[in-house]
């Protein structure tokens, strides 16, 4: 990662891809598929936090903060990309953090585990005692005390399915996803259409501050603001490429 | 791969996914992440051939068929998504193939030379003889016989940086990238802006029908034309998740 110049005009984005390289095994390939694909996502939004995520990181930090029981799930890439940031998170709310894999095996979810000791937190997921109905066996394995009980669970770069049967459980569900046309930013309650590295900390400023965030958030117009950045950028990389 | 059904919507995209995963070793970390970015501007291209890519594989199908010596770039990727079309289309032109990596070694080198003898040809790239200048030693290593010594170079899903490299040698440079804001899609000459495995067959159909495509193409009016076909593409979803 030292090989990085701090004053690339891209840093961040290529010092989180190496951070999920070097993780190695911890991240699935398919997770930096899915990296990949945020990316491009990003990049349409000019690499930048927009004014419908500063709306939803706020809606998401009151939910967090009113819930009896609020869970951060947590996955390969959320911990290998902000590990730190999720714990801190965890203590500010406070919630409990579950470690929950798409591509599940105990030595991914023990290594990852691992990472958030170090982070300063004791994570749930190593002894899966709950499955969530109407998903395939591995992805399904969660833990009562954290999943199987919780009524608002936060999900950073959550899969579509899962976050449907979250939701199908009575779940409230907050998703930090790239993809505003994804289908977990479709079937989310608050969907943070943000960068997880860029937003995180502003999840947590937004957890200390507990200002009241307003009743009126409407996931689905927000989304559509989403894409309505996004057409304008394009636009202007179209202009500024001689097409107009 | 057997496990995704045929009829499932997105199913080329998913088997796309799963064979640069199947490839392991052969496919760098940071190739899997660039598949990605792929995908998600393929989402915004609504996963089919555009007219514009139409016109550009026309044009590069010409310049391909009246070049000295035509050679075809390939890395990981585009071996382990399309190693049977990058041979048939060499076959048709006909063109050398040359293996030439971002991540180059010599285990990489040999077992992607050796799909691509599987498929039927011999290529270039396991002895390199040649350095192309402006870039660092690894990423520069190439063939005399091949890039080296190219007129006209094919280069599916190539780095920004060596695109460059090669149109400062004074290559004809035709690039088959997702992203139509890369530096290798403004830098090439020709840039078809499609999925490689949807395009390639189109691009051998061209070949071996020898057409003279016309000599009014300029990339970059061809480039905002598929940033609108993106604009459209977005405008679409929007209009469809509820926000007109």
């Amino acid at each position: 990662m030292g090989k990085i110049p701090e004053d690339h005009p891209r840093y961040q984005s290529l010092v989180a891809r190496e951070k999920l390289i070097a993780a190695g095994e911890l991240v699935a390939g398919a997770g930096l598929i899915a990296h990949g694909r945020g990316e491009a996502f990003d990049y349409l939004l000019g690499e930048k936090t927009t004014g419908p995520a500063y709306s939803a990181i706020n809606v998401a930090a009151e939910l967090l903060c009113n819930a009896r029981q609020p869970v951060i799930s947590a996955n390969g890439n959320s911990i290998a990309l902000a590990g730190p940031a999720i714990a801190e998170l965890a203590i500010a709310i406070p919630a409990r953090v579950e470690v929950n894999l798409f591509h599940r095996s105990s030595a991914r979810v023990s290594g990852l585990a691992a990472l958030l000791r170090e982070a300063g937190i004791e994570p749930l997921g190593e002894r899966p005692d709950f499955h969530i109905p109407g998903l395939a066996s591995e992805r399904a394995k969660c833990s009562r005390a954290g999943i199987g009980d919780a009524d608002v669970v936060l999900v950073p770069l959550e899969d579509g399915d899962r976050c449907q049967a979250l939701v199908d459980l009575g779940k409230k569900v907050i998703a930090i996803d790239l993809n505003p046309l994804s289908r977990t930013a479709r079937t989310a309650h608050v969907t943070i259409v943000d960068e997880l590295t860029r937003c995180l900390p502003l999840l947590i400023t937004a957890v200390n501050r507990k200002k009241p965030a307003g009743a009126d958030f409407d996931n689905e117009k927000n989304l559509g603001k989403v894409m309505e950045q996004m057409r304008i950028v394009l636009k202007n990389m179209q202009t500024r490429t001689g097409e107009g």
